[in-house]
Parts: C-alpha cells; structure tokens; sequence
C-alpha cells in the first residue's frame, strides 16, 4: 500500500490494562512525528465513539498531559464492550470516510483485532485507503502469534505481590486462604502468582488453571496434604477453573449472571471463592480459611507497573504507527523476544491473530494440574520485572528452660 | 522505676499491617543501642510464643536482614489471635522471669495494650521489676490517645490506589462498582477511598461508615441518584456497616460463619459486596453492576507503603525501648500531630488505652452520612502520602460531521 496522506484514529476496546494508556500516548506522539498524518484523533468508548462520532483531536494535547496519561491505568479515551459485526464496521467505516480517516490504530484484545480485520476488508472492498493496525494489549496474555500482550506484566506483578503479602499475612496468622484471579480461559495471570514465592515453603502452595479440569475432591485432598506438611497453605485459583466437561465450577452456585454474549459472570463477585472456601470448610476440619477475590485491581490498580510493561506498551504503539506511516502495511503488532531479556516488535497478519485464544504452554503446568514448572517462572519473571524486598527473620532460637 | 537490667521481648498481635516489622525492627534496633538490654528475644506469634518459649534471639539478627524485614508486610515474627486472660498473662509472666526478661514490647492493637496492662499489673504484685510498652498498630485506625496509628497510613494509600484506579476502570467501561473495604466498628480506612479522587466527578461517589446507620432503602436511592447524573457510581462500603439496631447488614445473610468470640466473620469473603451488588440490580435497571471485596491485600499487599508511616512505624519501636531504657517508664506509645506535618511521641498509660475503640470524628462525615469532609481528607492525606500521578486527556473535542 502506498504511504497515504490524512488523519489517524486511535481507540481502546475491551478491559482496560494498566499500561493500555501508554500505547495510545505511544500512537499518538509517533504520529505526530509524520507530516502525512495531518492530526491524531481519539475515539471515545473504542468503536462506539467512532459509530457516534465522538472524537478527540489528540493533536491539541500537551506532551505533559500525555505523559501523565500515559502512567495512568483504565482506558483513557473510554473503553466499550461492543463486538462489531460487519454491518457495524460499515457504518465505522462511513464515520472513518467522512472525517478523511486513513489510519486506524485499534487498541485491544482478540476481539479487537477481529474488528480491525473486517474494517480493512471493508475498506479494501470500497476501494477507500485505509490502513488499520491492531495494538495488542490484555492482561490475559492470551493472544496468539506474540511472546507476551502489553498489560499483562503489570497485571502478573500485582498478583505476585498480592500473593507474596497473602503468603506472608497467611505465614503470621496461619490457616487457608484462597484467592481468586481473572482469566476466563488462559491461565497466565493466575500463573503469575508463583512470582512472589522466595523461601521453598512460601505460597501460593496451589495453583488452579483453566487449561486443567478441575476436581473439587481432588482441591480439597491437595488442600489437606498441604495443610498437614505446612500447618497452612495458600491458593490461586482462576476465575475459569472448569470440570471436565468444560462446565465452569461457579455455574454449581444458582442464580448466576449472564451476559449479553451468555457467558457466566465471572469477575465482580466474590461467589466462587466463597464456594472453594465453603468445601474446604465442610469437609476437612480446617477451621480457618478465607478467600478473597482480586477482582478489578488486577487491571486498574494506580501505582502498581512493570518497567519493561510500560515500555513495551509504549513501544507497539509507536512501531504501530511507524509500519503504517513508513511502510503502509496493515496488520497486528507482536512482541518476539531475544535473547534474556530484549524484545523485537514485528507486524504479523491480522487473521493470524483475531479472535484467537492461546492457552498456557504445556510445559508451563506441573504434571499434577495443580502447579506451576520453573518454564513458566522464566517465561514470565521479565514481564513483571523484579519485586519489592521481602525477608524473613534470620535469626537463633533460644533453648527453652521452663518447657524443655 | 529504675533503669533495668535484663534481657527486652518484643512480640506482635492481631492482624498485620504493612509496616508493622518496621516497630519491631525499631526495637530490636533500638534495644541493641544500650548496654543495660542484654539480649532483644523475638516471640514467635506473639503472647502464645511467650506461653511456648518460642524465641527468637534477635541480637544475632544482621542489620541488613533486619532491613529487609523492616520492608516487609505482615508480622515477621508471626502473628496470634490469643486474647489473654488474667491465667495466661499469670503464666507468660513465669516465662519471662525465668529468662530474665526486664523489657516487654507487644506490637499491636487495643487488645494488645490490655495485655500489656494485665502483664505490668501482675509484674507489680509479685514484686518483679518489668517494664511494659505497648506499641501501636492497626489498619483500622481506631486506637484512643493517638492521633493515628501506624499501619492505618500504608493501608490506606492503598485502598486509596485500589479506588483511584477503579474509578478510571469505572469511567472506560461505566456502571455501578463497589468495593467493601475493612474495618469493623470505626470507618477510617474506607473513608481513605477518597484520597484518590483528583477530578470533580471521580468516585468513590459514595462511602458509606460504620458510624452511620445504614439504611438499604437509602443506599439504593443514594445509587440512582449519582448513576442518573454521571452515568455510573463507584461507592466504598465498610465491611462493619451496620442497621439502626447495630446488627450488621451481612447477617441478613443466612449460614454466615461466627468466630470464637462470637464476632460475625467480615474478612474472608465476598458475601456483603454480593448483596449489596443483588440489591442494586434487584431494585433498579442498572445493568452493570460489580461488587469487589479488597480483603487481605489491604494489610499485606506487598509494595504499597506510605513514607510517613513506615518512618513513624520505626519511631514508635525506637520510642518505645528510649521511654522505657531511659526513663525506666511503661505506658503506650502514642503519636501527637505537630503543625502541617510533623509528628512528636508520647508515652501514654495503658489504661487509657487499652480495650477502646475510636470512632471517626463527627466532623469527618458529611450530614447525609454518605460521603466524607474536607477536614477528613484534611486529616488523612498527610498519613497516606502523595499517590501516583493521574490524568485525563486533555484535548479539544472534534466537531461532527455525519451527526450533526
């Protein structure tokens, strides 16, 4: 395609990551560099702002307001959970004509992508130049054809550290504590918690995936073995544990939510930590235990960002524009990583990518279902970058005299 | 009384803060500073390692070790729920004479400074010299005597990032959002939710306090109000919010589990955040609606600690061995606010202490009972610090073309 003269449109869809921000500030500075894009616009509420025509003109922001935006987490511009179906791209890509759109930088998950490729093909089967460029981001890291998405090292290290406090909080007052994480079918994030494991004996001493059928009886006889070697034991869950017929766990409980698309309520409630909790309460004789449920601080915490998450969100947004404005290709950006650790950024075709699920490596899942291997440790350690310090005392007992 | 000679034990109680081993690594410190303090012992989960002998001998504890455990959350010594009576303070008592100790330094809340009343008191009428100091922590905020307590300022930056953060998540993907944060009787913590707004119509929207009656009725209405003028409502619920009668709202739930005090149990689950988000859905046609519980992360998450109150948390541990290795004096360690902001220390009885709860000032809630002051945040931003920066893009918005 040849390079094209006019305006860019960036957007966000999906659930907001923490760095999701930097690859819009990212987009927008790139394309300020080129004198072909005549101004940078922002959609609000992704799609949807392009169908309503509610745009920002990003080319008026300051470079300080972008930088602060840039470290703030939560969908800046707006997010939607709108899944466009080919009459709806047609009416975008009215909007996108109207306004002398030329490119289309859409910030997002798998859907995202998705929407990206019909928009292109809609742009092609009009003979209106268009170039579209899907700008990955998820904190569930489950997008094929890259080594890792944007948004997920900073959501891996917040539950690293949530995990490493809960160990140690469990370690003082010990007992079960259960904590749930988000990933509906890729296991990554719930992964991450072994991150903030130091001593051989710190926790989460469990980990449940989605990627492995899930056996309550099984939970509560691992539970026990944990609990009679430790005195206590810490578990990660994700949300989307399943039994072996692909039934989610929650969907045991009545009265569960729904949403438009039929999926089961997963995040924002504290339901299936509480049902774990509750079959561990009657059917072992462990009297303490407690779940707590991350719920949406996982994604939009202020304040808790891996370095080379950041960068790297920043960095696809940039080369996002730059294999569009230099080279006029259309597609997704995807990390690959070199060497241990650097990171190279390529454009790869946006069929290869949408609407597509990766799931975690069978090499990253201990034999047993219910752990995680050091692969995935190495895998994921770059992407939440290093933790804060953590110790314990280091000191001699003192012989007993009264009790000896 | 004289300056003693002897060995100094400094233990920890109740639930943990982020920077409660700063106090104890204050002391340990602190106590190695002077050559009447023959050894520091450390007990292992606090007065019931006492009634075990379980000690630590912390004058062989590293200086960078203890560093490093100074920046740790949760009691590094382990932790204990043991509310001593006069028996068990009789038989730590024993324990301690047998060692020699002369100093007793218990980290905790109002229950602690009760135990090391009781212990003081037993020491007197058997005519053995010791001295007793309460240190102070507590999330919660709710010790009398102090102007506040270290732990309260770390645990509240963090409920103020976890708000601050979902209400950008709020405003990408709009709704209705609450989070039950902790605190039984006394309302501080969920009041720091309002730390993080920076603009006019950021959430919380709505906070509701253990010291105001909560009323269902009320709450919906509060709800539609704010989601009618902004299009979504973030609202901050204390675990402890109670009816006009004082019974918890949580117990009109069925089966909920009560500890061995009698106490409903609050932390651990995410039931109240599940009921008030049915009431909500029930009673309106607010489509969206999420509830989160921030549970244990409030105490323990690794990594978000407020400047003033890891450095004041070490003060009172140094404090405590200087009121009690100089001037041979027992009481509890409580913290005067000097001028906007600096902090002096005090050593007060123990009696005045210890078993009372403080509640939020009156001036500190609004007369709705919904929301808090500008004299709260007043009060309360200096405990928690500056938080991360955030920012909305700031540009000018682009006329329309196909919808005008």
């Amino acid at each position: 395609m040849a390079k094209l003269t006019g305006k860019a449109l960036v957007a966000q869809g999906g659930g907001p990551t923490a760095v999701i921000n930097q690859s819009v500030v990212g987009v927008v500075l790139e394309a300020r560099r080129f004198p072909i894009i005549t101004h940078v616009y922002g959609a609000r509420h992704g799609v949807r702002g392009v169908l309503e025509e509610s745009f920002l003109d990003l080319s008026e922001a300051t470079a300080q307001n972008l930088e602060d935006v840039a470290v703030t987490p939560a969908s800046g511009l707006g997010s939607t959970r709108d899944k466009p179906d080919i009459e709806y791209c047609q009416k975008m890509f009215k909007v996108m004509q109207a306004h002398d759109i030329r490119y289309f930088f859409y910030c997002g998950g798998n859907d995202s992508s998705d929407t990206c490729r019909i928009v292109n093909e809609q742009a092609k089967t009009t003979g209106y130049d268009l170039c579209c460029i899907h700008v990955p981001k998820t904190i569930d890291n489950d997008l094929v054809g890259t080594d890792h998405c944007p948004g997920f090292g900073s959501a891996a290290k917040f539950v690293a550290q949530a995990f490493a406090g809960a160990n140690l909080d469990n370690r003082a007052l010990p007992g079960v504590y259960i904590a749930v994480v988000m990933g509906r079918h890729a296991g990554f994030l719930t992964a991450a918690a072994a991150l903030g494991r130091k001593f051989e004996d710190d926790g989460p001493h469990l980990i449940y995936l989605p990627e492995r059928a899930f056996d309550p009886d099984k939970f509560v006889a691992d539970v026990q073995k944990v609990y009679d070697q430790l005195g206590r034991c810490v578990i990660a869950v994700s949300e989307g544990v399943s039994d072996k017929s692909g039934a989610p766990i929650i969907t045991t409980l009545k009265g569960v939510e729904k949403d438009s698309h039929g999926n089961v309520q997963l995040s924002g409630t504290g339901a299936l930590g509480d049902l774990l909790a509750d079959r561990i309460k009657a059917k072992t004789k462990i009297k303490r235990v407690r779940a707590d449920t991350l719920g949406y601080l996982q994604r939009s915490f202020l304040g808790c960002i891996s370095t080379s998450d950041a960068e790297e969100a920043r960095a696809v947004g940039q080369r996002a524009v730059q294999f569009a404005a230099i080279h006029g290709q259309a597609g997704s950006v995807a990390i690959k990583r070199v060497a241990n650790y650097a990171v190279n950024y390529e454009l790869i075709p946006l069929e290869s990518v949408a609407a597509k699920t990766r799931h975690m490596d069978e090499s990253f899942i201990n034999p047993e279902g219910n752990n995680v291997t050091q692969a995935f440790l190495d895998y994921c350690h770059p992407l939440a970058g290093e933790l804060p310090v953590q110790d314990r005392f280091q000191a001699p007992r003192v012989a007993k005299i009264l009790s000896k």
